[in-house]
């Protein structure tokens, strides 16, 4: 099991989570997927999964949940 | 038919904006719903309907909607 940290610009509100929480719970071996959200700045997103993630594999889902990025 | 402009604070995303429209079409004789999104302000909404809406009625809407106020 793994505990990955990941740094997201763009998620303004509740919606914006939880779009971006249901698409990477939504990736291979994801377990768990949580959204301190920063509305004005910089999210923090943890997730845990039994593999580590690739990048660009999280920056493909905020992609798809809308107009989110990944912070590197 | 009545077109009404409505001042509404807490949208942030379009995602906001999808769920006030939602909320807005849902009351009696309401036609149509264009929100102008302003993410870090007042947000202007255009009602179209075949009656006057009373601020109560479009107030209660936005709590509906979620975490949405009307500005007087």
């Amino acid at each position: 099991m793994s505990t990955q940290n990941f740094s997201v610009d763009g998620m303004t509100c509740g919606h914006c989570a939880s779009a971006v929480t249901q698409e990477l719970k939504a990736l291979d071996g994801v377990t768990s997927v949580s959204v301190d959200l920063v509305a004005d700045g910089t999210s923090a997103v943890t997730v845990e999964a039994e593999r580590e993630l690739t990048p660009a594999e999280v920056a493909a889902a905020l992609d798809e949940a809308g107009d989110y990025s990944l912070v590197p």
